[in-house]
């Protein structure tokens, strides 16, 4: 299964799988009879449930997660929205790509699988504010590097992304797909002055885009980015081939919102990884209905607060899978 | 070092080592440098920033957790505090040896070396209300076993326990400690009666040992119980190695508050690891000064919050020691 045009991708999303019922059943009646008091694990007793539904198991895994680093340059970006020049981003691939990033780190603390994938990074895409970010040919191109990126095999997906200026467009991107204002924030740590820059990009690039705001593939490709869509495209590859998903912070809570916007219950599939301390994150996991795992005050992107959070989707599914139930061990149930 | 009498224990209270504030310099000048805007991990900065501290080295590491449970027995569990019958502590222990609880899975998942010390579980503590839960001798026994417990190689330590009843106890700790009431819960499950004798068995146990409510060792030695003085034992002894600490949940922070009420400063060595569902934790938290890492919603014992916080550790470590800095990657530090 593949998609050449936003038509024939728009087709796929119309059919998105279900979990499967009869696993979650099976998880459910093993978590009742596992050797502690009921509901004694919290959350990881749903989390673990869930992830059997999507791996259509009573005994899921998280030992095989894949971590995939989308990277993408921003027109916008020229517009002095970020405290960083662009070049750190073809820098921070180097970075990723010799392992000396965060999220490198991260990768090997948890056994995750880590791919990099650089999206045309000497051809940003075009200013939003001036026009749409890409055409539809470079859109496809971009959710195609995702849809192509995720391993089926896989048994826990993460996407991250890395983009000098890409909490703009993520600010101009919810703002399209939930309205109201004061979506941008300080993302790796601009001053007021840039912060407004952020504000007055966003407000300009709705006004130029009025037309589309309420077709949220439009959305993207009017507003980017490349690694942004790239994302979009990785999350529905990963609910097609039922790999269960850990969503990161802003920029890619900003690109599961497009699907979310596209088709109700697109992101059924995904679990929030972690509370960013990117200012208007809280409100888009409220928009998405998703409350996140973990909450460290993590900013950075590279997909570092849902890699994190991998190990809590292992734990949670060790105690699922590999406890004994009371029968096994000859406790008494209470 | 070891002690053969609580005056002995005292003397060792009285002189606890502090951080190597030069390894504390060194990480936090590491901290600055590496490939990240500032401050972008959020807490895991400051985790590994006071892992350097303890370990005496600006690379600290997490590669060696060691989990040490302890169980006992609590006279006051015949008074009904409890949804679980006290047999259950001996079963439990038998499926912590046979690897088949929620810590044996976490230790796994975390790669930690996973100790069972059992406490004259066929000699349940005296029943507090009645009089003094231990003697001396045994209350100085129950140290040692903790004491003796902590291998000093490990550089993360983990206490866990197992106690039918010890919500209870923990409760009259806590109580004791900080003053109050409404400290008891609902422990592994326990009705509106459970917790009305829950509550009465803590006024009564105050009441009772009235005289010594000013001395945090006394207070441990008349309402017990041993798995939570082994506590007191490890958490002193990981403070002599050097060996940072998470803190579990409710009963492990009652066992720590005994230790912080003896000597300010005493818990500098342990960071809270996850905020348990008990009720009072996170008032006892807030006595003792301490955020916790996560907050999952367990409310299990074994240690098991503190386990899932031990990735947490890893993943900020792993960033700090393993991260390359702006120089050796050749990106612009913004």
């Amino acid at each position: 299964m593949t998609f050449q045009t936003l038509a024939e991708f728009r087709t796929i999303l119309a059919a998105l799988p279900a979990p499967d019922s009869a696993a979650v059943a099976a998880a459910e009646a093993r978590n009742g009879m596992l050797t502690k008091p009921p509901g004694a694990l919290g959350r990881l007793e749903s989390v673990a449930i869930w992830m059997a539904g999507w791996q259509g198991t009573d005994k899921p895994s998280a030992a095989a997660p894949q971590i995939a680093i989308f990277a993408g340059n921003h027109g916008v970006a020229a517009r002095g929205v970020s405290a960083f020049p662009a070049e750190v981003t073809v820098q921070m691939v180097a970075n990723f790509q010799h392992g000396g990033a965060a999220i490198n780190q991260l990768a090997k603390a948890f056994g995750a699988r880590l791919d990099v994938h650089a999206l045309d990074l000497d051809r940003p895409t075009a200013d939003f504010t001036q026009g749409p970010a890409m055409t539809e040919a470079e859109v496809v191109s971009a959710l195609r590097v995702g849809w192509e990126a995720v391993d089926p095999q896989a048994d826990l997906f993460v996407a991250g992304e890395m983009g000098i200026g890409n909490t703009t467009v993520a600010a101009a991107l919810a703002a399209a797909l939930f309205g109201g204002t004061g979506w941008a924030g300080r993302g790796t740590g601009v001053d007021d002055a840039g912060l407004a820059r952020k504000e007055a990009a966003v407000a300009e690039g709705l006004a130029r885009h009025r037309a589309v705001l309420d077709d949220p593939l439009q959305v993207l490709r009017c507003l980017g980015g490349r690694e942004i869509a790239a994302m979009v495209g990785a999350f529905a590859r990963a609910r097609i081939e039922r790999v269960p998903v850990i969503l990161d912070g802003f920029i890619a809570c900003a690109a599961a919102a497009v699907l979310a916007r596209a088709v109700p219950g697109a992101l059924d599939h995904c679990i929030a990884g972690h509370l960013s301390a990117e200012g208007a994150h809280q409100r888009l996991l409220d928009a998405l209905g998703k409350a996140p795992l973990l909450a460290l005050g993590l900013r950075l992107g590279e997909g570092s607060g849902a890699a994190l959070a991998i190990g809590v989707v292992q734990g949670a599914v060790a105690c699922h899978s590999g406890m004994a139930t009371f029968a096994e061990a000859g406790v008494a149930a209470g």
